[in-house]
Order: C-alpha cells, then sequence, then structure tokens
C-alpha cells in the first residue's frame, strides 16, 4: 500500500528514447493515470548517466539523478527503461526486494535471465511488468497469460522483429538482394548501424524466450532458442516464394513437442492467405493457436519510442493500482461521463452514385451543387448506365466532412433536375 | 477471500453450447485451472430451466437445478451463459450484491444496461468481467483497459460480427445479391434462421456500446448507438468496391468527437490494403487507434461455443485468483517447468531446391533418395537451370516430418552424385 500523500512514487532508469516518452506521457496525461490507477502517479527521479547531457525539454532537470540506488530505494513502482544485462538487472533486483514494483522494456535482460527476476518478483509478493519486452505497443502479455489462462496454448508464430521484416518486404516488393534491402533500411533509420542484433536474430530469439515463457506457463530462456538470422536468404528465395504463394518472414515459433517445448527463430514460407503474411514493413503480429479459442492475432509497432512508452504506462497503471488498493475491481470502475454525440457530427467520407441524364454539363452541374455546400469531391468518374442510352452515373468519393453536411449534401443532389436516382450511398472508412 | 476448503465455488448460470463448453473446461482442465487460479475451481451447480432436458454427457445431471437463486447464494463465481436480459439481469445483480464476482458473456445485456451492473460491481467491491461479450474469443478487454490505461484511444474500428462479414465476403467472392447469400449461409448454419439481429446491426450496435465504453472509459448504451444493417448493399455496391480497390464490411466505429463519443454500426468501404480489408468469413477483428501505440489489432473467432467458452474461462481464472490472493502477483508466477526440446524435434515441412544434371531419370532417382528416409514430397517441380543447358533445378516441399529427419534428407541429397548444389533451404510454416 502507498503511505503519506497516497500518490504512487514512480521511478525512472535510463532516459534515452523510451525513457523520454515515458517521462512525457506521465506529465502531460497525469489527471487520466491518475483517474485509472486510484492515485497520482509522482514522478520522484529519473536515472541517469550523465547528468548534464543535453535533454528533451519535457524532462525536468531537477529531477535528474545519477544516484539510482537510492531514487530506487524510494520508490513504489521502478520504471527500467535503460537497456542491457548490467547495471539494469541489479537495480531491478533491488526494487523489487526492496518492495517495489517493476515495470521493464528490457527484453534482453529478460530473454537472458527472466526466471531469476520473476522469482525474486514472487518471493517478495510485488508485480514485475513486461508487456513493452515482447512485441512493443502489441499488448501480448494479458490477452495470453489472462485471457487464456483458461485454455491450452498450441502454438505462437510471431513476427517479432520489425527491422528484419521491414528488409524482407523490400526484397519482395523491389526484387532487391538482402545487402541492397539492408543499405536502404539503414539509410531511412529502419535498421542500425549495426544491424547484427535484428539480422542474426538475436532480438527475435529474446522476445521468443518470454514469448514462449508466458504462452506455455514455463521458463524458457534464450539459450534454449533454436537461432537463424536472415542472411542467407536470397533475391532468388523471395522470387521462388512469390511463384509459389508464400513470403519469406524471419518468425518466432514456440510449440508444445511431446512433453516439452521447442522454440526457434528462423526465416520462412508463409502462405500469402496467412494473416501473418500480410504484416508489412516494420510492424509485428503475433498468432497464437489454442485448443478452444482458436486462431487469434494481435498486431502492431513492434518498436519505436512513442509505441513503447504506452505499453510501458500501461503497466505503471496496473501496477499501481495494485499498490493503491491491492488490484481490486476493474480500471475502467471510474468511469468518465463523455456525452455521446449523435451520428450527424462524425467525421466520415460518401461514395456516392447517382443516375443522372446523359447530356454535356450534367458532371459539371452536380460538382458545383455539391462543393456550394461546402463539400468537396476527391474522385469523380462517369459511366454508361447499363440499360439505357439516355442515362449515366456518376461514381464520387468525397473528402471528409461530418456526416450531417454529407448526407443533405446528397438529399440536396438528389433534388437536381438532372439527377434521376441516387443509386447507393456508403461511407468510406479506414483511409 | 475464499472460506473453508479453499476451493473457489463456480456456479454455472445456463446450460447451452457456450454453457456446456465451460463445463467442459472447468472439468477436463481442472488442474491446469488450479494452478493458475491458486487454488482448485469447484463447479457447485448448473441452473437450467428444464433438469430433465437432454444434455452432454459431459455435464454430471446432477449439478443440475433449476433454483438459480440458490445455487447464486451459495457461490464465489458465477457465471452467466444463459443470455437475453431477465432473469440474467436479475441474477448477476443478486450475485455482485451478494459478494460473489461474476463472469458473463451477454452483449445484449450488457449493451442495454451495462452501467446499473459495473455500479452495483463497484459499489460491492467485486469484479464483473466480459471479455466473451465483446468479440468472443479474441482478448480485446484487458489490451484495451488495462494495456492501453496510459495511453489515449482515439478510434475503434470493429468486425464484430461473424454473420454479416460472412454475407458480404460470400457476395464478394460469389458476387451474389444478399439473399442469395444469406440463404446460403443459413444452409450452411454461418445465420440464424432469424436473422434480424445480424443482418439489421442489433447484435454489432450491442457489442460497439461495450467497446466504446471500455476504449473512452466511459458509459455508452445501445441506445446511444447509430444502427444500420447491411440490409441494403446490393451485388452492384460489391463490384463496385472492387473495381475501386476496396471490400464492403459492417463496421461497428467508436471515435472522439469534440467533448463527447460518436458510437455508430454501418455498412462501409473499407481499402484493400487495409488491415481489416483481410478479415475473412466468420473471424472478427478490432482496430484500434492510440495516440502513442499507433495503430493495434486484434483478430480471431467472435462467436461459437469452444471459442466463447475460452474468453469465459479466462475471466474465471482472473476473478478467482482475485478471490484467492487479492489479485496480488501475475497469473503465470506458478511457473511449470517443461523441458526445452531442441529444434530437431520440431515438426515443420522443408522447401528444398537442388541444382541436378538435366539427364532422364534424375527426377525420380531424388524422389526415391527421399522416400528411403521415411520422408514424402508434398509437391516437386523442375525447371531449366538459367545459366547452363547441362543443368535443371528441382524445387521440392515436403510433407511435416521432425527437422532432423528433414534436415538429414537434405544432408543426403546433397550427396548424391545427379546433385551438382543445394540452392536453398527453408521451412515452411503456416500451413
Amino acid at each position: 500500500m502507498v503511505a503519506g500523500s497516497g500518490a504512487v512514487r514512480v521511478a525512472v532508469l535510463g532516459c534515452g528514447v523510451v525513457g523520454t516518452e515515458v517521462v512525457r506521457l506521465l506529465t502531460q496525461q497525469g489527471a487520466d493515470l491518475a483517474a485509472r490507477a486510484g492515485a497520482p502517479l509522482e514522478l520522484v527521479g529519473i536515472a541517469v548517466r550523465d547528468v548534464a547531457a543535453p535533454r528533451d525539454q519535457v524532462v525536468d532537470r531537477a529531477l535528474l539523478t545519477s544516484d539510482a540506488e537510492s531514487l530506487v530505494d524510494g520508490a513504489d513502482v521502478v520504471v527500467e527503461v535503460m537497456g542491457g544485462i548490467e547495471p539494469a538487472r541489479g537495480l531491478i533486483l533491488r526494487a523489487l526486494r526492496g518492495g517495489a514494483s517493476v515495470v521493464t522494456a528490457n527484453k534482453e535482460l529478460l530473454g537472458k535471465d527472466g526466471p531469476t527476476l520473476y522469482a525474486a518478483a514472487d518471493e517478495a509478493g510485488v508485480d514485475l511488468y513486461f508487456e513493452a519486452a515482447v512485441a512493443g505497443a502489441i499488448p501480448i502479455v494479458r490477452p495470453v497469460r489472462e485471457s487464456l489462462a483458461g485454455d491450452r496454448v498450441t502454438r505462437v508464430l510471431g513476427i517479432v522483429n520489425g527491422t528484419t521484416n521491414y528488409v524482407l518486404d523490400q526484397m519482395t516488393s523491389g526484387g532487391l538482394e538482402l545487402g541492397e534491402a539492408l543499405a536502404q533500411a539503414q539509410e531511412l533509420g529502419f535498421a542500425e548501424a549495426d544491424p547484427t542484433a535484428d539480422v542474426e536474430g538475436h532480438d527475435a530469439a529474446a522476445k521468443a524466450a518470454i514469448l514462449a515463457s508466458l504462452a506455455f506457463h514455463t521458463r524458457v530462456s534464450v539459450a534454449q532458442v533454436h537461432r537463424e538470422g536472415i542472411m542467407a536468404v536470397t533475391a532468388d528465395d523471395i522470387a521462388r516464394a512469390t511463384a509459389t504463394g508464400h513470403v519469406v518472414k524471419l518468425l518466432a515459433l514456440a510449440e508444445r513437442s511431446g512433453d516439452g517445448v521447442v522454440v526457434r527463430v528462423h526465416p520462412a514460407l508463409v502462405p500469402q492467405e496467412h494473416p501473418l503474411a500480410s504484416v508489412r514493413g516494420s510492424f509485428n503480429a503475433v498468432f497464437v493457436q489454442a485448443e478452444a479459442a482458436g486462431e487469434l492475432m494481435f498486431y502492431g509497432r513492434g518498436a519505436g519510442g512513442v509505441p513503447t512508452a504506452s505499453a510501458v504506462l500501461g503497466d505503471v497503471v496496473t501496477v499501481a493500482r495494485h499498490k493503491v488498493n491491492g488490484g481490486k475491481g476493474p480500471i475502467e470502475s471510474r468511469y468518465a461521463q463523455l456525452p455521446a454525440r449523435p451520428v450527424s457530427d462524425a467525421v466520415t467520407r460518401y461514395q456516392v452514385v447517382l443516375r443522372v441524364e446523359d447530356r454535356p454539363g450534367v458532371l459539371a452541374q452536380v460538382w458545383q451543387a455539391v462543393a456550394e455546400r461546402g463539400v468537396s469531391i476527391e474522385t469523380i468518374s462517369q459511366s454508361r448506365a447499363e440499360d439505357d442510352g439516355e442515362y449515366a452515373d456518376l461514381q464520387m468519393v468525397t473528402h471528409a466532412a461530418t456526416d450531417a453536411a454529407l448526407s443533405s449534401t446528397v438529399s440536396d443532389m438528389s433534388e437536381l433536375s438532372v439527377v434521376v436516382d441516387v443509386l447507393s450511398v456508403l461511407r468510406v472508412e479506414g483511409v
């Protein structure tokens, strides 16, 4: 339980790309976070190696300290976003043993030595959460360990490394050799200057170990993961895959095998109609097969400071809530009451098909009638109506506007003397 | 906290398709469930209207009762899978007020009167969980309300009704009119004899209300959802959508609008490259946009007794765990220790490309060499090697076998005198 003021004291270890975004969200969304956690989250300090180094202006320099140990000792919740094995490991163990809950995004550490950390959390009776360590912003830990707790997972297939997925994607769409695609990815910032951790599958193997541990409620370390990177994949491999209706993906697989589990990372051919095949560019996805639930897939941004910070903050709210009230009740029990607005307020786009008289100037007349109502048209095309030489069909898609404006525009168009019929009105979404 | 024996007493209300599967999982996976919940889950009774009606043999008839109220009064956890408004509503309120936690799959009730139930759970300090009520087996409640608790959801787009998705899919692939596709779906059991709740969008609207409540931490009832069904969608609409690179989907949308939210259900054009466009047949998916996390998608079986039961049981484990130890610590803290097996034990398929001498009988010789090692070939094709008239390339895909068997077969093939080179070896997954 949280003492004194009732605020939950949050310490952040590390202030790189992810740490800065965590600090930003803690600062800017304080009211929402407090409502969801059940108490204010007070940022008590940020441990960094060099307090004098330049920082984003969102970081209050007065909170910077190089004394990570003292910071940990005074916190209720410790957020570890420094990465690497040490000093992260020692600080996390110190926090757990001191009774603080820990949120970490450190896949390398969890892949290598997760079991020690899980055991320490268990022993101390505190939380260790690590949503951001598996697939960035994609919520996968709660679904697998809680939502599927009444089911039996049989297999997990994941695309968990955005760099290699981007490189393989470029090879596929551009017919490039691996070296060329990798160089391009490095230029665009999608691959590191030293891409070894990605292209040799080390990053994916660490995540595979964590995923396997979650899915099978067992302990797998990265040393037990069979690992092959993408360096041997050729443009010919890709071309043959395309020719036979497949795509090449670097997969992380964990599956039951007899009384044990096999965990492996390697390039594989995936049929084009499989949901994983359409996971493009730097996106990640995890495909889960369970006995009762069947096939599930979770898709989203697997990396990047801002998406990763979202996953970290979700964990911070959960563990803070446990500190505040022992975890009772669902997070959303503190409801806002936002007004429900009518559909007329929704901003959308319409595709409208009109049957019109087939004579010169009709298209211009319709266009002008629409423009007069403040609605603009993105595309319009005309085709001869099938049944009758007298008529033509106009198919148009509008730019975004309120449903009210679009709907009244359609109504007005239907009354134009040149408009014979409104054949179809459908909203366009997802653009 | 749970008294006496330490077992968590679970009552099931309703024994239809979902109820029967819940009983089956509770019975057959007792040991796993107990390990994850922290105490045995004891099925204390199943409330049904007619105790004499025929039942699946997994249902112990001695547990059947028509006295739902007494059953509820003696339970720690009540699982409501009867559906409909009453008596479900009264029994859930009775359970909550009596201190039991409730798990429900009742989207109709939650869509209509969720706020009353949430408030009752809050007041009693017990859990009300409803993962199965939103998108069947797809874990969406925990990800949205917990994983994204540190983020701001801006928009939710869902395909949450499998019947209408199947019908629209059939219209698209078969060029059918809606009436024909619907009749076909009814014949195949994908649509009810009375399909009103699906095709008029009532089912999707109830789920949209629950999704909006979760995503925006506010209270939305189905009466506030703008609803249009699919009955007006024509084969012409579908053909035009295809021609312009779109698919027609029945979408449930919830989004911020000024200081409020707009929630709507209607058919919409979705670009073919959008992740929702590839959600086929009776599958469901929910696409979430959040400020920090970016785009996320959750995909899986949205209906069916077995998948829905998986979601129900996940909730049962969570609420039982809260009863046992106040919810402290993650579910997976009780680890099994399954042995990690080597990749040689993995069952997979290989695609192998060999460069061979281009003369009669070579293909047969390779085929036989493979068969002798107990591996069978699914497809094999031969093409003239690009550079040289002397050689041909054999591309083959094996049937499933252990990685050890496949790997040694490749090694043996490489030593055949007719084999000049092994050009490529890739595993095939996801089939």
